[in-house]
Formats: C-alpha cells, structure tokens, sequence
C-alpha cells in the first residue's frame, strides 16, 4: 500500500557532505543516515556518489535508503566527499535511469548532481540543445540542467561559475548540490522554492535540504542557503556567491503544511510551529461545537493540537495507525469488504463513542480516504464527524516540483465544499482561509511564500506551452 | 535497525477463519490482513495454512507479513478454513523451522496449530514423549503441544477432546488456534494469560489475539475466548466446551501497558484506556513541577497523556519519530559519533527548547535508550528532563511467552532507580507503584492478572528445573 | 527449461566426511563440494549439516548447490563432522520440507541423516507409527526412517545397533549416511540398490554416492560400502557391521545407463565403460549401414563412442548443446514456432548434410525430444536419421528410489517399436535388448544387478499396496 | 566460478528483429531466444529494447540471459521491432550502465542501439566531443558511437545516411544495430572484424552476430552482412547501402578458434570445420606419439578430433566436465587443498590410466588450468601428457572488442615455448604455427583475416596513445 496515496506526490531531498574528518567520518556512511533522515520527501529511488581523490562512485537503485543500501555497497563508497538523493514515489513512471545523483563525465572530468525541484523552461532548453546535437538518456530535467552546466563550464574558469551562469538559463525551482574533483556546490534557485540548509561538524560540512537531516548526522546547524546563493565547499572552507540573491522570496507553503518534517526549521521558521499555527488559524475561522479534536495520523496530529489549544476542545486520539504497514501490501479484491484504509488505520472505539469529533487532516486530494475514515469513525460510535482542513483546496498544478494531479482527480477542482462535504459524508467541513497561510509562515518569519497551488499566483512566469511539450511526465525531480 | 531494541521481546499472534462465504470472502486474504494488524505481536517470521476441503496448503517465511506474502503466493493458498501466525524478534535463534502454522500428518489425516504463549512443562513432557521414542524437529514447545494432541487424539472421539485431555497435562500459556478437515478450533490457557477473541462476518467466524485484528477484516467482535474455554467452529456454527474454565485468570497485565495494540479490548478492556490510566496513576504517584508532558514515541505516548490530564501540566511533541525505519538498518562504526537512535527519533528544538520536560516511556530494560533520549533533549535545550515509566521495574523471569532478557541485563535487577537516574542522566526518575497495577486493570474490569515479571508471585507453579532444562531457548511462541 | 525434461526423473546424491583434520580443512567446504560433484543427482534442494563438538547447524534450501550455498552461510556452518544432500527434482511437489539432511531432536541428543533411495514398505510402516501415535511434518519415506532408527535407539546400546535394527524393518532401496554427536554412520541396503563409496584424506574419511564426489574433494577411493553393511567412523577410525551382508546384490543398471555421472566408479565398474559397452552391444544387435554416428549430447555421447568402435562407421558432432541453459527459461508462446529443444539444441549443418546418421540417445520417455531432434537433423539436411537406445524400453514403474512417470506417459508402454518409430519419424529405431544389460554390467564385474524397470522382474517383494497407499508422491528421496 | 577464468574474455553479441508477423511472432520473446544462443559472447549484462510504433521500451540487466529476463518483463515489451544485447564478462569494471541497447533521445525522437566491437580512435572522437559540451554518462565506446550518429542525424535525411556518415568518423571494429521508430538499421564495420548475418522469416527479419542464433529462432539464413554495409529494414523490406564497403576483409580469426559457437557459420565458413581444421593442422606441424588424443571441455573437443583424424590415434575422453558450475562457486580456502579446476573437470581415471595423452586445448593465457589439468590426468595415471594448442602463442594486444590480458599475465610473452612446458609440466608441448592459421580460414573460404593477436599486423592504424588515453578500460563492447 502506497503510504500516501491520498497525497500530494512528494519530491526529492538532497543531501552532500565535505568531509574534512575523514578519520573518524565516514561519508557514505554519513550521506546515508542523511537520506534515511530525508526519506519523506521521496520514496521511488535513492543514491549516494563519493569522490575519493582518484574517481567517482556511485550506488543508486530504485526503493527506500534501507532497501538500496547495505553494508556492503556503503562500504565499498569510500570517499571523503559525497552527495545523496531520494526521489519522490509515484505509481506510473517508476524508472531506474531517473535515480540520481547524476554522473557524468565531461571535458572537465566528472561531476555529479543530485536535484531537488523543477525547471520550468526544460522543454525549451532540451529542444535547444538536441538541436545542437545533444542526446538525452533519460526524461527529466536533472539531465538538461547537467548538460547547461558542462557546456558553461567549457568557457568558464571553474564549476561554481559555470553554475552562477547557467542559473541565468534556467528558470523554476532547484535546490541543487554539485560534486567535482574535491569541490562541492550548492545552490538554490532565485525565488527559494526548496529548501536547502548547511550545517557543520567540527570542520567538515553538511548541506541538506532540511534540518532534520543534519540532526540525524549530528551536525551543527549554521544558516539556510539564500535563495540565489551558490555556496562553494573545499578543504580551504566556504565561500559563497551571492550575485543572484535579492529577489523576492517563493518559500514553498506546502513544504510547512505537509511535505518537511515536523522537527524541520525552514528559512528560520519551525514546520512545527507552522502546523501548529495552521490549527490555531482554522480553528478560528471555522470553529466546531465538539467533544474531541483528533488529527488524520501522522500528518494531521499537530494542526489537531493547535485547533485544540485555539478551541478549548479536548485533544484525543481518535485512530490508531498500523507501523507495520510494507511498500508491498497486497490490495484486496474488489469483492472483498475490508480496504487498505481499514488496513492502515482504525478508529478508537472507546476514545471515540458518544463523542462529537473533529477530525483534522492537512489536505484533500481525491477525497476516498477522508470517506472511509469518516464512517469508520461513526462505526466506532461517533456522534459527529466535523472535518477540518489545515490547507486551502488545491485549485491549480504546481510547476515547482510537487506532483499534484490533474485538475480532473483533484476533488475541490470539480466540486463546491458542500458537495465535498457530502461526498465524504461529514457533518461540517471547512478549509483554512487562504489568506491565513500568510499568518503561519510570514506570520512566524518567512520571507516570501509561494501559494500557487492554491491561488493560482504564480511567481515565475510559466511558458504557455508548459503543459503540451512535456515529454512522457512533468519533469519531477 | 531492530525497532524495539530496549524492549521487551515481543510474543506472537494467531488469527483465524472459518469462511461460510466463500463466494466474496477470501480465507488467506483475510488471514493476510489479521496478520498485518498483529504485526506487532512479532516480527520474526510469519505464516498461513488453509484447508481447502481436501488438503492443507502452507505458506510461510522469515520476515515481517508484507515481506512474506505477495499476490501469488496468497493466491495459491485457496480454502475457506485458514490459520495464521507471526511470530516475535529476538536477534539470537531465528530459525526457519520455528515458523509456524506448524503442520502434520498423523493417524486422523491433517493437523495445524498455530500458537501464542508459552508451556512451563514443556521439558518434562518432551523427555516423557522421547522416552516413548518421538523425534522432535524443533525446539520449541509448540511442536510438544501437536504431539501430546496427536497422541490423545487416538483414544478419543474427535480432535476437541484430544484438546479438552491435553489441556490437563500442559501448564502454562497458551491461545491456540487448531485446525483439522473442516473444522476450527480455539481453546484458551486456563488462566488466561494471553488473549483470544472471537468475531463474525455474516455467518463466517473469526478468531484473533487481539480485537484491532478483528476490525482489520470489517469483523463484528462477539466476545473474548474464557479462560480455559475451547470453541469449536464448523460448518452447523460454533460450540463451547467449557469443562476447563472457572479458575482464576490471570492476563498479562503487561498486555496492557506495552504488547497490545492501543485500539484493541482485552478481557472488557481498552487498552488505550489501560495506557492512559497508568499515566494518571504515575502522575498521581510520583508528581512533578514542569512545563511539559511528552511521550517517547509510539509506547510511551498514550500514557503521557494520561499523566498530562492528571497533573495538568500541557502535552506536547518532544521527540518526532522517522516513520521509514527498516529492519536492515545498516549499524553505525565504532567511531563515527551518530548512532541509531538519533536516526529513529529526533529532539523537536522548538517545542522543548527552555522547558522541564517529564519523558514517559512504557519500561526500561537496559536503560540505553533512555540515556540517549535524555541526552538528545537536553541538547536541544530542555533545562530538566524527568523520566517517568508507566510500568513497575522488570525484576523477574517470564515463563509465559515473553521473551524478558536474563538478569544481567535488566538494569532494575542491578541498580537501584537513584543508580538508574544517574545512570541515564534523568533530574527525577519514578516507575508506576506495583500496587497501582490493579487499578489500570482490574480497576477497568479485568478479573485477576498476572505481574510476576514486576513482583515474582507466579499463579502457576513454574517447574524448579524449568531454567536448567530449557533447550537452546526458552519456549516462547 | 527443466534439463532433461524428457528423461527419467533422477535420484538423490549423499555425502559426508569425518574430518580429522580441521586444522587445514574445512567440512561444510568439503561437503559443498561434494555435493557439487553430485548435482546430477538431484536439482531440487540441497542442505548441509554438521556437528561442531556442541550442536548440528542445518542449512537447507530450494534450488542448485551453488544457489543455496554462499560464502556466508558455508562460513557459519563450522564443525568437524558434516554430511550433506542432493534432492531430485520434478516439478511437481517441489516442497521445501522434504529437503534434506532431516535433523531430529530425541532421546538419545541430535540425529541428522541423509537418505538416497525408496523404502517399499514405508506406507506400512507409517501406518504402524501412526497408530502408536507419531506426527509427520511430510510425506517422504526418509521421516518414516529416523523415526524408526530413533525407536530402535532407546532399547539399543548405540546408533549404530539401532540402524542394525532397523535394516530388518524396513525394505527397499536405501543409502544413508547418519550424524550424531562426534560419530558417522553410513549403511546401505542390504541388495545394494543405490551406491555408496568410503574414501579417505589423510586420516579423514569421506562417504559419498559415486567416487566422482570423492575426486573433487582429492579422497583417495577406498572401496565400495558392500550391500548390507554399515559403517561406523569415529576418532577411533573406522568400523564395519556386515550382519546384513551376503545376499543377492541389486545394482540399479540404470546408474550405469544414465543416472551416475561417467567418471565414477559404481561397484567395481567404470560408468563410462558400462555405457561404451552399451553403445557397443547395441551396434552388434542393431547394425545399420550409415555415414556418421552421433549422440545426442550430453548423456548419449559415450554410447554413440561405443556404436561407433563396434560399427567402424565414424563418430561425429550432430548436434550442439548451448551451455547456458538456466532453469528459468521462459517457454515459449503456443503460437510461436520456436520451442526450447531449438535453444538447448542445434544441429551442426555442416556436419550432417548429406549423411545417413546413427543418433544415440540412452533412453525414451515420452519421445517428444526425439521427434524434433530427428526434425531438426532432417531439416539441416541429414538423409536419414536411425534411432538407437542404449537401455531397453521402460516398461515397468520403480519402486527403487527413481521417478519413472506413470504407464500413460512411457511411450513405450502405449505403442509398439514401429509406432514409436513413426510418431519420431526416424528410419529406424532398435532398443539395447533386455538380455544385453548383464554384459555391461556383469560382464565389467558387477555381482548381480536390478533391471526391473525394463524387465518387471523385481528383486525384493513389492508390497499389494504400494501404489495405492502413497501419500501424494511415491516416497522418493 | 567464472565459466572460462583462464580465457581470453570474451566479447558481446547483437539480435534484432524487424517483425512483419506480429500477430504470431513476438519480437522480445524471439530476441530472449536469439540472446540465449549469443550468451557464449557476453555473461556480464544483457538488454532488450522494443518500439511498439509509439515508444521504445527497454529491459536490462546485469547477469545472464536467464537472469534477468522473465516472463514479466519479456511480457511488458510489447512491439514488433527488437534489438538486443548480450556483454562480456570481466571481473573488474562490471557496471549496469554499460548495459545495452543504449537508448537515448534527440532532436529526431528516440534511438537504440547493441554494439559488438571496439571504435580505435574513440578516445580521440570522445574529447573532440567534449570540447563541444558533450557529457557522458558511461566509459565505453559505444556512448561515443550514439553521440555522433545523432550530430549527423541533424544534417542527414535519415538515419542510415547519418550512419554512413558516422562510419567515416569512426575506426575500428563495430557491429552494429540501430533501431528508430519503425525502422531497424544493421551496419558492420569496413573491414568486417565481428560477424554479422541476416535470416528471414517468413517476410520478417532477423540480425544477429552468429547464425546459430538465427536457428535458435528457425529463421533462414540469407546472408552475411558485408563489411562496410549499412542495411536498412522497414516495412517495405530490406535495403542495402554498399558505398563502403570493398575493402580487404579482417574476420578476427580467434572467432573461429575459441568465440564462435561450433554451429555457426561466418562470412561462409562453418566455425566447427575450421575448428576442426586447426587439429589438423596442428597434429601435421607437431606430431606426437601417443595413445589417445583428448580435448579439454569444451572448447578443445573439436580439434581434437581433427587431432585424431589427421593423426590416426584414438579419439577419447579424458576429461569430464561438472554440466552445473554456477557463477557464484565459492572459491577454497588457501589452505585447502582442492581446487576450482578440479571441482569443474575431472579426469576419466578408466580411459587415461596407463596411457601416453595428447591433450588438445584452443589457448592458452595464463598456464594455470593446464598446469592443474596434467597434474590431474597423471594423478589419474597417464603415462605422458603431451599438450597441444589449436593456435599461436598471443603476443599483441587487440584492439578490436576482445579483452585479451596485459603483457605481464600472458604467460607467452614472458616465457619461451619450452619454459612454458616446463611450468605446466607436459611431457611436450606445441603451439599452431602462425602461417598455418590461412589454412583453417582462408583455406575453408574467409576472405581476408585478422590475426593480429598473434602475429602484431594490425590491419588498421592504433592510434598512437590508445593505450594512454583509453579511459578505465579498454573500450570493450
């Protein structure tokens, strides 16, 4: 059973460490706790290349860190600089060529990028280059956005430069990390859509795209790299570069409300407090008369406790996840009464009769798993189900690098609330305002947000023919 | 990484159907899916065995159930009759052969058993059946229990009184599930140690440890298995032999504080409430001055709560768990200074930062984890962290299907709990008074239990040798 | 692609060693070996045991020697006293249960043995156990055996009394090799169905089914174990028990016809020479005026050899055998054209055009693969294609320890020679005459040997019921 | 255990079909089979790429044939056109992404192509490339080979003009075949160093690099592929461009001695009777007295036989090869004392006891297998082992697509012909002479060869710093 099948596809994390402890660091070893930490943001493929002074090696397969990695291949990654990936799950288009980090080799030597994000102009810049005579061997962007680079870096005296100009190229979100010969890059794109935080451990260095992961690695958080920053690692330090910086921030509001970890700080703000925040502001704009506020476990626990702090209700537990739930759960037959929901969660009876509930979940995509829990909740004897929502409906694609359906599966897209409402058979239902997002995010610090998913403003311009050119799926990475 | 490394062993799980409908209810399907929902009852191997009206098919394996069992494998296991095990971790003796459904052949044709529990007179017997020239195969007790049922199955009328005369000469715990051409049967240690429930689906019947298994197939609950009962299902319905029942009952009250699932009732009881009241009783008992309660992720959370409402101190997130933990974690070295608890769970900053904490957990066996916790939230910046466990200390031996580790490595056997509190760098540590036991179970219904684990009182004689003449292992199933 | 799909299903293969020198060589090493050297024996499954001063470790699997075994589980199985086992493969009841060594637990300690043969009486003998109350965990012959040897055990001074013992019970086709604590016994039927051989590295000893496997351990061959003897090693040397010696022997012809592998030595008699005699009797019983011999490869070569010596017509290559072959070969379409005698097979053009052709093969089961060979041949030009067997037709089932299909599937048992011959479109066809078989067998040294598959004529009393008792499979091991 | 460790290492094999037949040929299942009888040229990876008129769909993998292809995913390779790849096996630099086909695309759609040979100047045309911003993401020649088909596709009406282009760029040795949306394209280096054939049927066709796997299909052979030749199929059939062809031939004659399997027939001489031939040859240049003439399995087999015939000494088997070495053998311990030769093979102690042996083998590289082989048949009491090898002594590299080792693991580079005799301990021992090779292939009909390993006459210039440049390997395929 997918975990999320009722979410929002998640995207990629990177991780990359410049190790300058190589005697008591290890850096695949390192890069590989990095990415167990990141899981959440992709669970399709993952992989880990090392530089080691001589070559580069990598080990990348499709399935979770702890599937992909063993012993074994970590052991035989040595090198004391590495960067790592996870790539978001998807039913559809699973293929290995996509796994990244990628690694070519090029005038200059080898160099390997892992990405996490999307460009919105790949199509035009791939139709470019094969014009040029360029072939591709896979479908995404990563691949055109490595080709800019190697054929920038002809003309350019080092990669960091090459990088700062082919950020001039390319448009849309990524957070990148480059490997070369003793060198690490990083970089983020112009408007900050993706996350990307550097950390220390003594004097080597961690970039990740979140902070949880330098946690797992028991690093020293230092700052989140600015939006248009590239930061340039080797064994004399950092440097950074700062001549795409200042423009207006585009923090991506759905990394706080779903996608980050809740012990994540992004751009200064707790993804904790965000959540939490999200609760408190739905709570006030859609109050409930109720008993107990119960969250859609995991990602609807903290909004439910900020909409119980806010409303004075009770914060209970109200449905019981199964953590033993496998990638490869056999689906029932049609015939067949249970479901995988039944599967995956189960309602409390004892918390949960008499009682008046009001369930909180983060988002509504399709709208099948908040139906089969709302009745599974007045099976256990709930009075009232009144579902709350800690986001705005989704109401248009994101080009920035999150899977979000078309407009035909996304359930707000071709019904009114209360029709929603009786679709999923709630007593109430009620989303967060959009105009509250401002509070949970600009509200606690952040600098700029992007909501286009749920507004429609975009803050890059997107190519008209965005849509059509994309070759066999948007380029996700 | 094993996912409950400074935990008690776990037991095992039975389910079981007996399927009148065979046109839209599938036996191994459904087994699969109880199996999933008691999971957590053991990690270690798994298995299915089904009576297809001719002969019994089995499929099992090393491994959690979703890594066991696929489409094909299910597919091939037709029949309306069907039992079901999973067997508990220990990082020692996993054996292939230990897997059960454990299936024979003997004078009446086919017989399956699947077990929960463990026999205290194991040794004695398998000596007096290998006097008469039996071979075992195995080591553990099941393989005892078939071959003591075989035997008294000759000189009697049918396969439930060779069970009815096994049952006076086995001791100790055990929940069976039996099952022979076309007909189930389910019988219960008299005292009742572990649980077995009993459930409906139209007119087909199911049989499970606990009730969360139950709700996994959609199956109304009808009521708990006594006691010493043994319920026979065949086609013309269910039939009750109760000659056995009408002692004392003594459940595993650690049932209620770790090994059951919170959504499950046992013996008229919640669990979850269970949880919770051992929470209050722990605030009631050891009560202390600060800001907030948190719970060690999943145990540990419920009974937090219930400290949380008792002491009036707010509830709240400290530690956010990687919910892609695999078995395969690969181990930290030596010297690299991250290590596998920091990758499971991380220290919230935002949310502990300046506060006194009070950490509930369910118990400590080691204390290692605790130590590190405590560690990880004081880094994070908590001024104090008070441990609270909502178990008395482990002190003495199970002989009744857990797998409690030998004496010198239960810290409580060697430290007293101002030595413990040192030793894991706790400000305050208190365990959940012995006498407060009875009042999170039988202060909720439960008739009698069993705490010999905390107190040593055993309410079965426990054989003097038992120690001496185990074989490799304690018989745990 | 099953490797001889058309053939006679194969046996079992034992081995096991002795080891007195565990400073420089390694048991389950040797043994794994061995049992390489045995494969032919038998594909289905394969395992190991041995003894290392304290307890038996087992590993056992599905599949080839090289599949099952790796470095890590050989590594694991330390000890100075090992014996092992090859399984014959059908495609049928392939169920991991019936793979071998069986290792039991009784009163004497550990037993562990490895079984190639059939017990006649095995039904009846189960039967019997039943009734006194014993369990199967599966339906082979081999459980019935140590359970017997295990009975006999406890009124006997020793294991090898009680395999004494037991050879008076039961009856049929038996090579076994027995381990318990710090001892070896092999023994073999009292008629010598099935071979067994001693052999000896410096001070150690190794027991093994053909002195092939005594070859690729570099054993010197000591001697064939006599029928009715049983053979006692120790780290006092070895030891002899023939209170069962002196009858007729029953040296299954078949071993040297096709099972054995042609480099052993069975019972005094090379293979390779029994089968060029083979090929060398047929000549001069079926004479044919031709331009080039062939044999149809791998087990029909040695044969064509001997037709050719004895004809003075040339041998030649005829047909190719692609050496790559796996056992996973994926059958072609019913539509297609190709099928999997083209893969395995090819004729060699050039060699065949224009010629009259003499093809060898050493036996016909269901004479599918002789009519496409015989096709095949014809359309790279051969002018005439003359079939001749090197054993006479299969007529009779065998009770012995080989898996003859059923009478409905022995071509010859459902048409007479002619009808074969045009069903396979040769323009002859002869069998090796029935009577020939004592010359290449007796008349190369063997004492007496079983032909009753051919002849009907059994050696040893078939009980009425054999057939009918089975439980789903003649006990075949 | 590698299949041929003392070998010189083989090279890849192609298959492609362009099926007009689709309602009852399949084209992946047809090109599974056509790989299965190419796998003697390649054990490392295979792949299969089909066009189903709408995209290409590609599977590979790393290990054999039967390893990575089953039912599955042969059945999800729906198309009627097909290419297919099989690569040789080294120890060293086994890479999943120097899997074939290489698929990728460009301006013009998507590509594919299976390369068997070696592009000389490919280091020269990579850093040519590179300087223009080409990356690359693997170091063979092939990628190399893909990137300048697709430049000159830009300017090219078509593809096939685009190959002729290309194959005035590249040098070397290249068999090549190349798949576009609905058209297949087979092109075979100016002086023809690998095989490459055409067959037919029906009005469907077939290329291959060896015949045998147009049998292995049933399809009939038609032709060779010329060197130079570019052929183009499509719907409309198949048509040929000749402008480069017509220079001298350069089969590579260690096809016919060793890589060719004895069934196929290239640029029209049957690889057995050339085979064939090169005993004889060898048997009339070095004579020998003896008693039997064997071959060591299997590759010695056949010209031993002509050994035979043109000596008039008894042809015999010696040896007998294990028909079930896997890939994965666990090599002995140092300390033991059997060894992976004697596992592999074993003398026939019936057949060579007391006699003087000619033992045939097609090469020799190392000397280590020889040395154990005689050893083995003295040990089974051959009075004399007299070695003979069916060709020169390799002095020179090959730069044409085999992996001959370096100079210092070539033991005829470092010894004299006697010295050699000396280490392998033959009683005598003779190489074919160099002027003797003409014989077995010009003589049967090759028109023009290679046989630059030997004699140090490259038919085509060696860039000067190939040896310099080449990346991590030689430019194998």
């Amino acid at each position: 059973m997918q975990e999320n099948y009722d979410k929002i596809g998640e995207e990629c994390g990177v991780f990359a460490i410049f190790n300058n402890n190589a005697d008591y660091l290890n850096s695949a070893r390192l890069t590989y706790y990095g990415l167990y930490a990141l899981q959440h943001r992709g669970q399709e493929s993952c992989g880990i290349t090392v530089w080691n002074g001589n070559e580069m090696k990598t080990h990348k397969g499709m399935g979770l860190v702890h599937e992909v990695f063993d012993n074994g291949n970590i052991s035989s990654l040595d090198g004391n600089v590495a960067i790592g990936h996870v790539r978001y799950s998807t039913t559809g288009s699973s293929k290995p060529e996509n796994a990244q980090p990628i690694v070519v080799k090029y005038k200059k030597g080898s160099l390997a990028m892992a990405h996490n994000g999307n460009l919105v102009n790949a199509s035009e810049l791939r139709a470019k280059l094969e014009s040029m005579g360029s072939i591709f061997q896979s479908t995404n962007d990563s691949e055109v956005l490595v080709q800019i680079i190697a054929r920038e870096r002809i003309n350019s005296k080092n990669t960091q430069e090459a990088v700062l100009k082919a950020m001039d190229i390319i448009k849309g979100a990524y957070s990148i990390v480059v490997m070369t010969a003793d060198k690490l890059i990083a970089a983020r794109d112009k408007q900050g859509f993706r996350p990307l935080c550097i950390g220390k451990i003594d004097d080597s260095y961690v970039v990740a795209s979140e902070t949880c992961a330098l946690d797992s690695v028991k690093a020293t958080f230092l700052r989140d790299i600015e939006p248009g920053e590239i930061v340039v690692i080797d064994k004399n330090g950092v440097n950074s570069i700062k001549d795409n910086c200042g423009q207006k921030h585009s923090s991506c509001v759905f990394e706080y409300i779903y996608f980050a970890r809740t012990d994540s700080i992004i751009d200064n703000v707790s993804v904790y407090k965000a959540r939490k925040e999200a609760g408190r502001q739905l709570a006030k704009a859609s109050p409930v008369d109720a008993d107990m506020i119960i969250g859609v476990p995991d990602s609807g626990l903290v909004s439910a406790m900020g909409f119980a702090e806010e409303s004075h209700i009770p914060y209970g537990d109200g449905l019981v996840k199964n953590r033993y739930i496998g990638r490869t759960f056999i689906q029932p037959d049609q015939k067949q009464r249970e479901d995988s929901v039944n599967i995956k969660l189960n309602a409390l009876r004892s918390e949960v009769e008499g009682k008046r509930i009001v369930m909180i979940d983060d988002s509504i995509v399709r709208g099948t798993t908040s139906a089969k829990l709302i009745t599974m909740l007045k099976h256990a004897g709930a009075r009232q189900v009144h579902m709350r929502i800690s986001s705005p409906p989704f109401m248009w694609p994101c080009y920035f690098g999150t899977d979000i359906p078309s407009k035909d599966q996304l359930i707000a897209c071709k019904h009114s609330i209360e029709e929603i409402r009786q679709l999923i058979g709630a007593d109430s239902l009620a989303f967060l305002p959009i105009d509250a997002l401002s509070k949970i995010v600009e509200g606690l610090g952040v600098n700029g947000y992007c909501d286009a998913c749920f507004s429609g403003n975009y803050t890059v311009d997107i190519p008209k023919d965005t849509e059509k050119i994309k070759f066999d799926k948007p380029f996700l990475v």
